[in-house]
């Protein structure tokens, strides 16, 4: 009788490990998942909004300063570019690299295209786009970004993926504006608008993926292309830009990716000035302009559009400012530390969560009271990014 | 040696069961997971829209006509509003009922709070918003629509959340709309605006949390609270929202959460008409009217605003028409069978559902070349609901 016994309490033991393991490992949505880039350390911490806590690290990705990243359809993985050139998928249920490849010697960013099967990077060096199977990150498709008579390869810039399975990035030597149709994967097929301007540094596209705007370096003004009207080409808007009394130096390019759309105005980084442009998306005109702490370089909208949130290049990178899209005026300045490189609302808006590099932390703020609810520890934390963008075109 | 051994293969073959349990149980995104409400057995079926494939049942939720569904933040659990007063939690990873309750005798939908914390159910019997722990469904606040100097209780419609952890509702007899500000759960601030208009039947959130907008059944027109300005009361707009050459009879009220918002225009169903209405939400005017095929019961965007579904109250509701938002023309019609009664777009827009309850099918189509690409079954299927409604507000 003992023999059974014994084994029954084996069995019962095993079992009851078996779903506690199943209970705090497996058995969870990913809705309130995210990830904040370390860039010191080459790791990933998993984090949750519900509780606001640290759920893990994934370590060994290499250089990820600038590092940026998308989410799988399903939210179970992560895609995550770095400046070196990796591409590594991580699962950020069981906390481990699945798979993780060297593309290029130099990348600035990446995309998911809209059906979540394809993982496109943007490269320096070689200049191009690759094209990569979301699943096994095998290379389905390779798109030099060739221009001009001598076969020179350009330096790809502001990838954004669009409806209708497009990838849309602009070629910084070339000044040109690409659009990849990737419907067929064996047959890309690239519409090419040249001449678009000098330089373009960035790029965004409206959260609806209609509009894709790219800065220009060299001009002072910005480019605007249409997809759903490609055969108007591209147009120029805001030839005031980066215009003012005087010139100041550019201490950090502004990030055209954190945009702010809130109604019919987008509020967007002054390139080299201390203030915030406010521009009409009716007319794409310049609608105003708001003085701020430092330049500009996240303009970020809470999701409901009604405050927008600033951070600044140093010497001012200590200070984030909050705007009320209403009347236009700052309603608070606040100063968490040194180093906030970036902030990532929850989807839903009701908390911010801001990474304060230089003091190895992450702030997380009620964006009604503004006040600070919760702080914890990362190594030198970057970007922060949450499963909910999955959901959402163009991020 | 044999007893060691023998325990051993237990305990290998127990944890072989254990870890494919988790892989295959368990370990999964939540991002793709959607529900189907089945209302002729009272079931929901769980399904995945990366492969377009069901995942399994869950069974016993009552009277699941009219029902509508909202999910947690971190998209594990999902809250069914039955028609009788049920409201059902249940868990679309383990596939079970967590918990179910007679809330009221009969209901109409609900709501969960910005931070997911909340959720919020409108009653007709008895009329008021019961608000729950969206934890463990314990009752947290009892609002009950009372009105006039007889302390009658009105039946409450049109319940959305709206940022800043409000609810907001409008009281069908009274002709009244609330805002419930649930910041402190134990002292719930209410702000009536009375005299709203007559029998407010259905009504609707912008997407960006701004606009309240209320059908009237009693009137011909429609009200407009902008919950940013409070204090500005409510306004009538489109006061020919009804009208027209004859009165038609209305075989279907038209569903208001359906509404689409397209860049700045909105398309909604005209009442009884066999019109589709444009609206301009600069100023809120009429600015077009689209003939189609029937009765419009649900008006839905695709999520990059470029498109337009509409399908049709009886003798119609076999038919699905598209709308393309650029030219205002009907660029497809489709016929895909008896009781069309939903449709749930992918959060990315590149398939659409359709719930087809007298095939006992669901359908699902490309929204580029609006063709079926796969069909399955499910019992007398209505609403459907993806996950990712988790992250929108008002959804």
């Amino acid at each position: 009788m003992i023999r059974p016994l014994s084994i029954s309490a084996l069995r019962s033991a095993l079992l009851g490990t078996c779903l506690l393991l199943a209970a705090n490992v497996f058995a969870r949505g990913t809705g309130d998942l995210g990830i904040v880039i370390e860039r010191a350390d080459g790791s990933v911490q998993v984090v949750e909004t519900s509780t606001n806590s640290s759920l893990g690290r994934i370590e060994g990705l290499g250089d990820l300063s600038h590092a940026s990243a998308v989410y799988s359809r399903d939210e179970q993985f992560a895609y995550i570019f770095g400046r070196d050139g990796g591409l590594t998928k991580i699962d950020i249920i069981d906390k481990k690299i699945v798979k993780r490849i060297m593309q290029s010697g130099n990348s600035i960013g990446g995309a998911i295209s809209q059906d979540g099967r394809l993982v496109a990077v943007s490269n320096y060096k070689p200049g191009g786009v690759k094209i990569f199977d979301a699943d096994t990150l095998e290379l389905v498709a390779n798109i030099p970004a060739t221009y001009g008579d001598q076969g020179l390869q350009s330096k790809v810039i502001g990838l954004v993926d669009a409806p209708g399975q497009k990838f849309v990035f602009s070629l910084w030597d070339a000044g040109e504006i690409w659009v990849a149709d990737m419907t067929d994967v064996n047959k890309p097929v690239i519409t090419k608008f040249k001449d678009i301007g000098k330089n373009p540094y960035d790029a965004l596209i409206t959260p609806d993926g209609r509009y894709y705007i790219a800065g220009l370096f060299g001009e002072d003004g910005m480019v605007l292309l249409d997809l759903w009207n490609l055969d108007a080409g591209t147009r120029r808007i805001l030839d005031g830009y980066g215009k003012g009394e005087k010139k100041l130096p550019v201490y950090k390019m502004p990030h055209l990716e954190g945009w702010a759309i809130a109604g019919n105005f987008a509020f967007v980084p002054a390139v080299g000035h201390h203030e915030v442009l406010v521009i009409n998306t009716l007319d794409w005109s310049e609608a105003g302009r708001i003085k701020v702490h430092g330049q500009p370089v996240f303009v970020m909208a809470r999701p409901d559009g009604r405050n927008i949130w600033v951070n600044f290049a140093v010497p001012n990178n200590d200070t984030l400012q909050v705007i009320d899209t209403q009347s236009l005026k700052i309603i608070k300045t606040l100063t968490p530390g040194k180093g906030v490189l970036h902030m990532e609302f929850e989807p839903r808006g009701g908390q911010v969560w801001a990474s304060i590099r230089d003091e190895d932390r992450i702030a997380v703020f009620d964006t009604e009271t503004l006040q600070q609810l919760v702080t914890f520890d990362a190594k030198k934390p970057s970007g922060i990014f949450f499963t909910s963008r999955a959901h959402r075109i163009g991020l």
